[in-house]
């Protein structure tokens, strides 16, 4: 469960009464309250009996809760009884990071449920990826973008009934009308180390500035380009001998994985909002 | 406050609901309980009126609630108000670690303050180390110890009053007896990554090994050599062309960040014993 | 290429004018001599024209000027000519670092040609692995083993022709009589930082100890157990929230990306066996 | 000995040939030859007989060479015979790297001589530093800098016959006509990661940008800000736990090693100036 309030007096205290109070047993808990502000952040994880304490009621309990402090958002999920959060991956050309999150899902690493892929790229029936959804029965949409379409409307229309969406290389900036349309969360892979090398081609441009460790970014989706609150950064040593077809290389291995952790932090509720810019991953 | 019990239920709720109910408000928290285990971790920082919730009180308060969960362990520390640690340091030849050690304590990096340093080791009196405990005032007592002899007695004697004592590699294994009389933690670094070579010449081990990452470790003294509760790792990459004496070097850089990360924590509280030869580092 | 001999004077520059002499131009080169060592070991890498130097005559080149220095082994590879090692891969029934390898053939991240899959453990024809096989029309022999046969003689027979062997987590141990009958590169991939945690459950073990890093070693397989020289070593740090599954997944993660880059260092020649038992890695 | 030619075809025949000839004995090499260039890139370590090949023979024998291939520069040095190092530290008011440099200086760790520091910033005389320096006889000059006057006439006059300059956190930008009238190189510590958070506070950029890891970069000064060929990179990761203090003291200890690294290795010759604004370090 995540909470985050404006009032810290007192909501550990009623928020652990509460879950001891329905026989739970708290596993463990995380609690964070930036200095000089008023707001707190914190994550429980805790067992309890569904027989005892019903789906349905811990909600309710949880939101009473939230009221009484005027909570601002109060999230639970439990593993074993609710359905997974559903995705849809857009893509572009390159192809590493989405086929990581298909095989992530394969083998059960990341807790998602894939509802479709679009991208504006086409790709043979003969291509992996493609084969892949085809056998899995996941719709692959492809929706070409130009500079005067977006196809922003399609997309929404697509991606309607899903908990958040994951920009797996998605080489298209999406509107603000869109970011507040969908009114969810973007996962967004960049493949620099933020706010360093904003924008197309940051290999190329950490390749040029001769750094001697690149890295990739996975950050939420904002209407400034590349500059949405980071959820996880990773870096690898270059030397001179690396040229930028290696950059490329090692940048996509950090990427997958970058990613992947941004995803499955996500689906754990160990990432939350923080100040204006920032997240507290707990 | 760090708090270890054997019933989980319900504590976390009245150690906040104390904390709150005297005015006090919690900045942090970290609750940890392991698998099938009815033992309880956690770590809570917080900030609070003296003049409403004097230290005595506190500490009264908190003993109580100890008691009522027949809880095994209850430390608070107040930075402002409580004296430093203290700890004497144990050394042998090597100065590396104890003089990074009297440096840490010097800037102000480690909240301790240092009775003795504890040699069996000879220094000259125009030698870097001793003219620093001389401008400091702080004693330096040279033990030369034998097969037949370790100085044990007089050791325990001049620690008495000691928090805690750190071994800044002392090539000297202490005795059980020595142990249980002193009956306080005692920090040791080791320039392997242990379990790994254990005993003496880690690095040379480490070298003939042909590994290509080195380590040290920080952990508890027991009985055992080596062999106590690990706090704090740190690795370092090496290749083929080093030498026995680049191991050396990087493995004398990683052993003073270790040792002192593990000081540190340890007296922020962060380290608690866990399972039979394990810790919880918060 | 690759040299290895037993008279340093001279080489380097017999090497180079040799080269320059066919009109070749060095890109790099890396030389290293052991101390207190009459071994040297160098990697070059130049670029020529076949028109001009015919990749038979390049070989007798080398030959002669091996011959001339009694270099114990000389080895030449040109990506653009020479077909691709070939190796075959044994695995268990831990799918992780099979399919990695699968895929990282399919991406082209590899350099080599899988001959064929063997493994001790059945794989149902639905398995993701064995529909990509029959995809790709890669043979798979299942061989289960007992005690009394670890059925080698048909695994030799299997591997004749390939160039080295990976074992990706096949657990069983080959014997001195299979490595010398084959008598080329085996590589292996153990979930432990050896020489820590040889053996079994290399994860278990190193949870057990209480450790705070964990990796992966990929090293050549020798008659001894986990003892062969190093290839390469990969950390990532854990805590006391982890349990045995999650200390299992992250060593997974580890194997992997420890695996698939000794594989690449070996097809590109960096790897060279130096003393008893290390390895030169340019 | 390092070497940078615009012909390479047969030098590293040549150089080898050479250093035989006078029965020197190669250790290791390094060889580099950037794509798509006509200069290369070479380090040799080898070991000789003073008597046999004198120290003013070799360089000029090495000199006779670099000019056949019109080398550009050639740069020798033997650890045994030569002088160290001369360097001068500029510091302001922040002590960690000029305190750890004098350390590294003291144990031998840096292959340096310090002739000077110079600080913008008054240190009273009973300070650690000024100690330190009284103690072993090394002068220290306080020049006042403001916006009219940056003292850079008397620091030219200080450093004129030192071999390399050091910039310890001194936060005062050298003018270009300083640059080109001291005419050597000048290193430079930042606690960022550059091109990341140039110019002042680069913790507090960090930290208001709420990354997940924070570096240090070490590089040649050049007339703009924080934007010469970078040596040296370092990182560590960062969580929301932490505040812009923490930010520091963590930016601290990677400054310190970060600057000590690369005077390192530009003390044995592993750093040559590459491209525009890179760097080769072997």
């Amino acid at each position: 469960m995540s909470l985050l309030r404006r009032d810290v007096l007192g909501i550990v205290a009623k928020l652990s009464e509460c879950i001891a109070s329905k026989g739970g047993n708290i596993l463990g808990a995380d609690i964070f309250v930036p200095e000089n502000n008023q707001v707190f952040y914190s994550r429980s994880e805790f067992v309890f009996d569904p027989a005892k304490w019903p789906r349905v009621q811990m909600e309710e309990d949880f939101l009473k809760l939230s009221k009484m402090f005027n909570a601002m958002r109060s999230v639970v999920r439990v593993p074993a009884l609710d359905p997974k959060y559903k995705i849809a991956v857009l893509a572009s050309k390159q192809d590493h990071c989405l086929v990581d999150l298909l095989h992530g899902w394969q083998d059960g690493r990341l807790p998602v449920d894939i509802t479709c892929i679009i991208s504006n790229h086409e790709r043979g029936s003969d291509t992996h990826v493609i084969r892949f959804l085809e056998r899995h029965g996941i719709p692959y949409h492809c929706l070409h973008t130009t500079k005067g379409n977006k196809r922003e409307a399609e997309i929404l229309d697509l991606v309607q009934d899903t908990d958040f969406l994951v920009l797996a290389r998605y080489m298209q900036l999406l509107s603000g009308d869109f970011l507040s349309s969908y009114g969810k969360d973007i996962i967004n892979i960049h493949h620099g180390l933020l706010p360093s090398f904003k924008g197309g081609n940051p290999s190329k441009q950490a390749f040029d500035a001769g750094v001697k460790l690149i890295g990739a970014t996975s950050h939420f989706v904002t209407e400034e380009l590349d500059s949405g609150p980071i959820i996880e950064q990773m870096v690898e040593r270059v030397s001179h001998r690396e040229n930028l077809h290696s950059f490329i290389l090692k940048s996509e291995n950090l990427e997958k994985q970058c990613l992947a952790k941004a995803i499955k932090s996500h689906c754990e509720l160990r990432v939350l909002p923080y100040g204006e810019n920032k997240t507290v991953v707990f």
